[in-house]
């Protein structure tokens, strides 16, 4: 029968090259199943050990996990990823979790890459893709961040977790966290998407909603945290969602055949997804995998929420509060991210851009997507298309360039916005016949 | 740069066995892309060419695929298919688009086959798991056949189709004939769940609603398909749409290492899914890639619409019209199929069975996978979960059984039929700490 993992291809079952933990390498040494070092502050210069729970540094700032890049350089190659399973997990060397019976897997990752060939004529982009975040469990992007976050706080016994949301993180997290068979409290604005509630609620999370943003739900979180000793999975106050996310641009760069695309843009609100594959990038070309040029990363905001934008029209290294925040496109309606340092910083080393997008403009562009190439792209996803077409039409994309745009979820859990009016029929009536 | 095709994983482009049309094979012979013979009615002894577009067979019943399996037997062997894309397309040879560019993908099949343990645990079934078409495009097991079946029509010349649905398929099939850039004319019950009308609507296809069951959108369109010449995409009334279901079973023997589980159960409607499974493992056998042993095929359906269990139960050959048919699990309301026959054969045929499910049974299944597993699964999944339940409870699922149950759709999809009391805070609130 078969074997015990979770299995998205039976590639390890028909002789394979997949690596188990503990197994003999290429240089006759063990190899190990992660090679993780240790947790580095992304501001300060202090360091954490991985043995244990860790949020943030003293200095208040994110951490980030470090890696035995020289060992992993002895040991694996590209080519040793040929056959392994079509999950984020075939990316273990550089991932956190260090024994693989940890890893809580809805057999998420490697997402299609797909060419958008009418929707890039129709942008003139001749090379448009979009990495399709929609087909991924939980229906969004939020799954990478919570099957590595969630097994890694397994990994170090973390029974109870608590975060806030707009919706999709606190979903996958709640998932997880029900695979895990680990507790988790989240806390989410009244006017998050409705179908989030319900996925939080089925798994057995303990979930409230605020009248107010993820910015308030943030700080009921923090109050519980310190109030009932919980583990805190906010946005990069843990280490290792981000890891999770990273996955996006480790498989980007594998599906591009270890070329990168000239640009990929990201929609971006608490910006861990355009963080992560920074980090994906910088650490690939560490390991000498893809060259020096790496793609110009772009960090795509709603006009009604654009901090990061703004930061970077008046070239500061933080954002600022950005009040009254709106969006149809909730998922990036975070009005002060904690990890804007980093997305600027991102955008600033790959000669990247920030851009904000209009809800009429994401609307629109989302109804394009959807009969130009059949794929029911989430708002966010749109904002992107629709900042790609702009970046070309104002020349910043130029003519040739290759164009991945970031589709961070499935339309289908916002379908509520659009409203649509059909013709209804009886039984014995006939179609009235419309010439296409 | 990348090449043309759409990718899901990189792996033809860093040096694997991906084999394209026209490459040389092992024979020395030239590889075809696929092995497609002609058309043979599953009633009588009528064949069809592929070449032309096809409906039924003269006599009425469904055509179905016949493929130069000696000639594949030379060519192929299961490594072969180690480092392909992983999706339904790795299984090129076997499926009936001859030509690569003909392909419409938006990067479907290969979904994850998760092992369930605690579920398995709670109904005393230590080898369950759950193949997972909630993580597919367009959310539902629907997109294969769409995907296959829009591929082939492009191939014919296909420029407008029609088809009566519950709502996925046609979801499915507009998106697809959007990337296609072909005409969808569906008609849909206006019970089916209200976000798959936005899917063909957003992806531009002509929408009806009827006031009835899939039966009447069936008569409906039927009138339409002559009175336009259109194509015909009804369920088994054009040959293809089975051949992108048969990749589940595909995908599920490789998944298993080329063995095969105990018994594989199936939520039946049309009944397109286990038949196309059963002619998989057909296929498989006949190519001696697995062993002479089966599965069990199970078809599950809701007390409120039982058609095929009622003629399974009685030892009929045919189901008969169930009158004032009724379940939330939507999908699995089809009174009367045109395959019932087929169905029932490959339950006979593989010492399989058909039961049915209470609507109570299946909604707190649904509730229990979710907190057990982490998987939001749709009301047809989880029927099919508790068929297993059942199954294993009067002894017809043996001790140490290994047993799959196929979640055909994500429960985001039929989140209106959830509803949940979350209590709402104001900012400047704290949690109400509930005691795990």
């Amino acid at each position: 029968m078969a074997n015990k993992k979770n299995m998205k291809t039976g590639a390890e079952l028909v002789g394979n090259e997949y690596i188990l933990n503990g197994q003999p390498g290429k240089g006759g040494k063990e190899m190990s199943f992660s090679y993780i070092s240790h947790l580095y502050c992304s501001a300060c210069e202090r360091k954490y050990s991985t043995k244990e729970k860790q949020q943030l540094c003293e200095c208040g700032s994110p951490l980030l996990v470090a890696y035995e890049f020289d060992e992993i350089k002895g040991q694996l190659k590209p080519g040793d990823l040929v056959g392994r399973e079509a999950s984020l997990w075939r990316y273990h060397e550089l991932l956190p979790v260090e024994e693989e019976k940890n890893i809580v897997s809805l057999g998420e990752g490697m997402t299609p890459l797909l060419r958008m060939p009418r929707a890039g004529q129709d942008m003139g982009i001749e090379n448009l893709y979009m990495k399709d975040e929609g087909t991924i469990p939980t229906g969004t992007f939020k799954a990478r961040g919570a099957a590595v976050g969630i097994s890694k706080a397994k990994e170090l016994g973390v029974r109870h977790l608590a975060m806030p949301t707009n919706g999709n993180a606190g979903a996958a997290w709640s998932l997880y966290a029900a695979r895990a068979n680990m507790k988790a409290t989240i806390v989410m604005p009244v006017d998050a998407p409705v179908v989030t509630r319900k996925e939080c609620v089925i798994a057995g999370a303990e979930l409230y909603l605020v009248d107010g943003l993820i910015s308030d739900a943030g700080k009921i979180v923090s109050k519980a945290v310190k109030e009932f000793n919980l583990y805190d999975a906010s946005t990069l106050k843990e280490p290792y969602r981000i890891e999770g996310k990273k996955t996006m641009g480790l498989e980007i760069a594998e599906q591009f055949g270890w070329k990168v695309p000239d640009v990929i843009l990201y929609p971006t609100g608490g910006g861990v997804g355009l963080i992560g594959i920074y980090k994906a990038l910088i650490e690939l070309h560490t390991l000498g995998w893809i060259g020096d040029e790496l793609p110009r990363l772009v960090a795509v905001q709603a006009e009604g929420c654009a901090p990061i934008v703004k930061a970077w029209n008046q070239k500061k290294p933080y954002s600022e509060f950005w009040e009254s925040s709106s969006t149809v496109a909730f998922g990036i309606n975070v009005p002060k991210a904690l990890g804007d340092f980093l997305v600027l910083d991102a955008i600033n080393k790959t000669d990247g851009c920030a851009i904000a997008i209009s809800d009429e403009e994401l609307v629109a562009e989302q109804q394009k997507v959807a009969t130009q190439e059949g794929a029911f792209i989430c708002p966010e996803g749109a904002a992107v298309f629709a900042a790609a077409r702009q970046l070309r039409e104002n020349g910043w994309i130029k003519d040739g360039e290759s164009v991945v745009a970031l589709n961070t979820g499935s339309g289908v859990k916002y379908s509520d916005l659009l409203s649509c009016a059909v013709p209804i029929l009886q039984p014995d009536e006939g179609l009235p016949f419309r010439q296409g």
